[in-house]
């Protein structure tokens, strides 16, 4: 995608979401004003619109890891480059993607320093000098933080060059415990996504050749996107020995002996705004879920007849505070039309507008309208409270819901190859198919329909089947999609 | 300050605070584990018991900072470096403090990239691309983020190549409304170091030669360090139309006719925790004000008689749950000795100690030590949770009131040049004194004294005076001290 600084975004028409899905992604965050074009390549600036996003994101998921007993900390932004050899297969899969710094203090560095595209070696050093015995065991320790990919192709929140998340790195005596962090940390997310986002999806397993470099194994939280294209929301890995052994990661035991631990690492990014912003969006603009919604209820006075202005827009003050348990704002600008503003307010995704002129004053109510489908109820003013939070409850739910059902209406099972090349030559979406697990048809899958193996789904059942595509023996059902 | 990873910090004596101050410092920071050596030169691990503090200055100021009706947003780390050239004295003031990524995906980059060593630049372009109308005024901005100044001498929190901080950026039509955000930006400093980080501090404004590189004015919170030196605490900048010109930033005024707005800058780091570190510490090692402490209570049940440790134990959980609305730990280890318990928790510096025993629990009482005093007292455990308030409020407020006495004692006037020498040559500690406001007495007073101009005091009254170094008539009093 090119960058499109240049480009003015007025209040004209957006593309319809159907017709050019993304370009419509493109014009309706810069248009809602969540973000925009950095004068760096591949790099974005979050607007406080959608920064507001990220920080109730943050603020439930760092809820979420501190009960866990997980505490934050901070770890340096710099690498130095022999560090991050350590681990063969990591420094393989990180090398293309890595920005180097040469020159410090006016000077050509003596040994180069990489930006870090997360974090592991160098937390892994420092953990190499804290830990020494079971006592130190578990440490479970989080970082908020900025990471940095060089990437060829880019996309506001999808894919950009620098992004922000959080990596949680924990270490555990035994196998049992890293594999139950790996699982709660997961869980954590999926909650957030279900909960928060609204966004239902699939959990399940990475493939050998989809899982983080230098993992044991990695598990996954997929959901699909309104074009049919999956989207990875998050990971967690569980790296068993595979950085304590070559980091020098070890504990005197309980039984006087030297061991190496089992760790864990799995983050969560700015990446999901993007999915937000897919998944629920219109041809009008931003859907934002109440639970998500920096502005949940945006209150539009009429105020075109004049003996009765004041009296409505006081009236809107009133409502504002009768509603502070919720996010709210009045919209009572006097050089912008009321049309406009509801074209505003809608391009912007907010959950609930409240509409309110002498009609509704004289009969002590007002006219509500939801964002996700346009209801439209008149409410009376004693009951506005009780039943804004009803229909904010209603509509997180119901957004919720229709995600559920575009899931499951659009995961398919194919018996053989020929059927699934149909699906993604036309509507795509997740196919669950059997797959004999080697890299050669996974290879091949992946350049004849530009599909990956997405994962293995937590709730597979083991069965006696055939690879779609060699016929060998295959005993799962893996879930195939293309992805971004 | 050298770097020191291989050396191991057990639980042996610190070093007097009073015998070596800067050896004190180091220590107790890595033995309290607050923060520990990166392996890059420079940089610095924030462990978790210090990024906690550090979570809890974010949140207050944060607060601060939302109430004020400024927002937060996210620009990113990479500058080009065209733009950091477009503002003179900005460049020339950063230019050997730089970091520069000249590798990217693999290839030299054809435009170097700069890591930010503060966000003026970035933030100013999008600032002339987002503001067009008097409507789009006033823009009020808060960014969170590390930034990186190459150092050559480094020491932990005080002075680390990547650091963390806010920094605002604020935009408004007229010269009054920039000057009071600036006004208001230091106003909510000044409160976080009084009642959060409870030391006292001088606010002024900077003389020329030490404001910020393209700044019109610079203000400051200056603190006194206990060795008598003092340090910067936070800094609040009047741009005025300083970058608004190079940045091309204009709007369209009310009057129909194209003006440059006034802008503001402000910013407040992690340095701030090595002020909390060395105002409060002593020779048992940290003491942290209540208000910033991670744990302000830790419990330790004295298990020693086998008969009554269980029931002891058990009254741990009763008293932590009675002190719910406080931060409180229990420390039962049974590998530990007490005294190993007390001096650990005494280097952590948390405010309050309760001890409980067999014989506390026969007299329904617990013993409840100060860590600031050392003060003992028992306390019926029926009055426990009110007692603890009122203690930890008065340590917080007395240790506010110790600092306040500490820098009204520590601050006097030198009438003459040679008493100024004196002081510096033996107590330090801050000095009024008449200065011309002549770079060439303030450069020639630095050279000989090693003090610096900390500020013009607020509360400074004109006189008519003679400067202390060259005898011209000075106008103020200003405020002289070595420095961080």
């Amino acid at each position: 995608m090119r960058q499109e600084n240049d480009q003015e975004f007025g209040k004209e028409q957006l593309v319809k979401k159907s017709d050019d899905f993304a370009k419509w992604y493109t014009d309706v965050i810069l248009k809602s004003e969540m973000a925009d074009y950095a004068p760096v390549k591949g790099c974005q600036v979050i607007r406080p619109y959608g920064y507001a996003i990220w920080e109730m994101v943050q603020k439930a998921l760092d809820d979420i890891i501190k009960k866990a007993g997980v505490k934050n900390a901070y770890f340096p932004l710099f690498i130095p480059e022999k560090s991050l050899q350590k681990e063969k297969e990591h420094v393989e899969g990180f090398s293309p993607e890595l920005a180097i710094v040469t020159i410090g203090g006016g000077g050509e560095l003596e040994e180069k320093l990489v930006v870090r595209p997360t974090s592991e070696t160098i937390i892994y050093e420092m953990y190499s000098k804290w830990i020494k015995s079971w006592r130190d065991l578990p440490v479970l320790i989080n970082q908020w933080a900025n990471v940095v990919r060089w990437e060829k192709r880019t996309r506001l929140f999808l894919r950009t060059t620098e992004f922000l998340w959080q990596e949680g790195h924990t270490v555990h005596e035994k196998d049992k415990e890293a594999k139950a962090e790996v699982d709660r940390a997961l869980a954590g997310y999926a909650k957030i996504y279900q909960e928060y986002f609204a966004i239902d999806g699939v959990w399940g397993r990475k493939s050998e050749t989809e899982k983080f470099p230098g993992a044991v194994s990695t598990f996954t939280y997929e959901m699909l996107m309104p074009d049919g294209k999956a989207l990875q929301g998050c990971t967690s890995h569980d790296l068993g020995q595979n950085f304590a052994k070559p980091f020098n990661i070890s504990f005197l035991g309980k039984d006087g002996a030297s061991h190496f631990p089992f760790q864990t690492c799995w983050g969560f990014s700015t990446r999901s705004i993007g999915a937000l912003i897919m998944a629920h969006g219109d041809d009008n603009g931003l859907i934002l879920p109440p639970q998500l919604a920096p502005i949940q209820v945006i209150i539009i006075p009429v105020l075109q007849k004049k003996d009765s202005a004041k009296a409505v827009e006081e009236k809107t003050w009133d409502i504002k505070n009768d509603l502070k348990a919720f996010r709210v704002e009045i919209d009572s600008r006097k050089e912008y039309s009321i049309g406009w503003k509801f074209n505003e307010w809608e391009l912007k995704g907010v959950p609930l507008r409240i509409e309110i002129g002498p009609k509704e004053l004289e009969n002590k109510e007002a006219t509500l309208v939801r964002r996700d489908n346009g209801e439209t109820s008149k409410i009376k003013l004693s009951k506005l409270n009780s039943e804004v939070k009803k229909l904010l409850d209603t509509i997180q739910k119901d957004l919720f819901e229709k995600s559920k059902n575009y899931l499951k209406e659009n995961t398919k099972e194919a018996l053989s190859y020929n059927e699934f090349k149909k699906i993604m030559e036309n509507e795509k979406g997740f196919v669950k198919m059997f797959w004999c697990e080697s890299a050669v048809c996974e290879t091949k899958i992946k350049e004849e329909t530009k599909a990956t193996t997405r994962c293995l789904p937590r709730d597979a059942k083991k069965e006696n089947g055939r690879c779609v595509y060699c016929g060998k023996p295959a005993n799962y059902k893996w879930l195939f999609a293309q992805a971004y």
